[in-house]
């Protein structure tokens, strides 16, 4: 396949710029390139521009709101809600950001409660973010119904991804960002792409058989990590971001959106915490860090997300690639609106 | 193997008289009974009264105060300490429970930052009873180290267990209680005993070798369910039980801990949301009620803790039976003190 080197810069702009042209307001384009272009920084192509088609598909349907401004409102003592007003998830997480840190180290614990938001990106810029104001952050969306429950065959949860950051002593924040399925359905999407299999155990054909062929799978339906403990997960998480918070449930999301690429409507839960109001505002970093050292002390063991911090450094230098079919379409869908 | 049949009064009695007779005041006594007798009441013999003997262990070596009175503070505005003062964790959780509840319902999200507590129990008995209240609950502990992280040979996680509880409208509330390894230890102890094999995936021998021979399990390691998946939720239990709150790491509980069957000393995070403060007060539990309902029409998928539910009227009316020199050593460990 044939590729293109693109700096971060170059990157950013380039889906401002279509963003824009495509009906977003300056904010909105921001913000959603800014979750694309630190997904690319980080060296995961399945969150970075191969998402920005999807975005742009959202907005041409009208569904989703290019130039929604997301309102804030403390609606308890320790929760924020941010209502998306029908935009992209990330500039309403912008907005939700500080209100949520500034609840937490008053209360220490908050929820921000965001609702009608479309969310498309991945979860630990924004998780990442708030563990490098030293708190801990969790933070669940569901997406639209493409895995099967344990001991079923149809699609009822959304991938649900679930992110969980820390902070770290010297160096960024240790964060994990998981969909609930065993492989993200943007891994399984580039799989079919590049012509790759899968690994037993990722997905259902159509008629519910186990299947390794990325473009069968597509048809029919992942499964949960784990078994049935994972699709617990994937219900906590359902509850969560939808029962919670009045937002769709993933199978909701897929009934009243067209399975057009882009995303649809849901709603997100993210808790931060400030470790200094539980007990041990002294001792917490330090201690931390004696986990983790003991963790790393093991042959063969590594912290999630090591290899994106890892990415970090070469790619804000060397930029990143893409493919030319996918550089050539985000050009053609800036120009031909 | 020969058993013997117990109705939950006299099982209740019989653990009653033994932590009683072992240095337990009325208070933990009762406590800790309760929560076996919940397990036992629900058919899940691996924390029920198979576990009084770890509780005498951990009482006679003196390690663990059986009369411990714990203290509750508010240190934040949405965080309730809970003190065990080196006791049981069931005493410390019964006293936590109120406080929590009004916490949670004053500012929509509250916390149990739980410590100085020696925990051996289910946690779903008290999970369910904040959803039984009308919120959502979640909560960690950590155990001591038997689960390899993935990647790795050597035990440092706990068996970590998670619990989850939502309300439903009519009948009990959904609740989810796994350990973060494929297999829970109580239920790896039982198979050794009654000479069963493990499922491969389960564990790793002393050699770090993967075995499916229960007894090699136990001088070995476990390994957790969904591989770095569930590690990484093994690490986030670790951080939020133990690095948040100021308590033992696993690896820290079985460094200052004989391995005598008995618990470790450790900490435990319960979070309590209140779903009439995140922004739908009065479509929540309908709509979450949707949810199940979509779930449970697919052929061959049930919700966690319907296997529970269904023991439940049977157990009551009919008791339950448990191995005899079980029984016996009980009686034993009640009059030999």
């Amino acid at each position: 396949m044939d590729k293109i080197t693109l700096h971060l810069d170059e990157a950013r702009a380039l889906s401002h710029q279509c963003l824009l042209a495509n009906g977003c307001d300056d904010a909105n384009a921001a913000a959603t390139t800014d979750v694309m272009i630190a997904a690319e920084g980080d060296g995961c192509p399945s969150h970075g521009l191969f998402r920005l088609p999807g975005y742009v598909t959202a907005l041409r349907s009208g569904r989703v709101d290019g130039r929604a401004d997301p309102s804030i409102e403390r609606i308890a003592g320790a929760v924020v809600r941010v209502d998306g007003r029908g935009g992209f998830a990330p500039l309403a997480l912008v907005r939700g950001r500080q209100p949520l840190i500034e609840a937490a180290r008053e209360n220490g614990i908050a929820a921000l409660s965001l609702a009608g938001i479309f969310h498309f990106a991945a979860l630990w810029p924004e998780t990442e973010a708030i563990a490098q104001e030293g708190l801990c952050a969790l933070a669940v969306t569901a997406s639209r119904s493409l895995v099967a429950p344990a001991g079923g065959t149809s699609a009822l949860f959304g991938t649900n991804p679930m992110a969980f950051g820390w902070p770290r002593k010297d160096g960024p924040p240790m964060v994990f960002d998981q969909a609930v399925s065993v492989m993200a359905q943007g891994e399984v999407m580039i799989a079919a792409r590049e012509g790759h299999e899968l690994a037993p155990g990722v997905a259902l054909d159509s008629e519910g058989r186990p299947t390794i062929d990325a473009k069968a799978a597509i048809e029919g339906v992942l499964l949960p990590f784990g078994g049935y403990k994972g699709s617990a997960i994937g219900i906590m998480i359902e509850l969560l971001a939808a029962g919670l918070l009045g937002e769709n449930f993933a199978f909701e999301a897929s009934e009243t959106t067209p399975n057009d690429g882009g995303p649809g409507r849901g709603g997100e839960l993210m808790i931060a915490m400030d470790p200094a109001r539980f007990g041990d505002a002294v001792g917490w970093l330090a201690h931390s860090e004696q986990f983790f050292e003991r963790m790393l002390a093991q042959d063969g063991v590594r912290l999630p997300g090591d290899r994106r911090h890892a990415n970090r450094a070469r790619i804000m230098a060397s930029g990143f690639s893409i493919p030319t079919a996918l550089h050539e379409n985000i050009l053609h869908l800036t120009e031909a609106v």
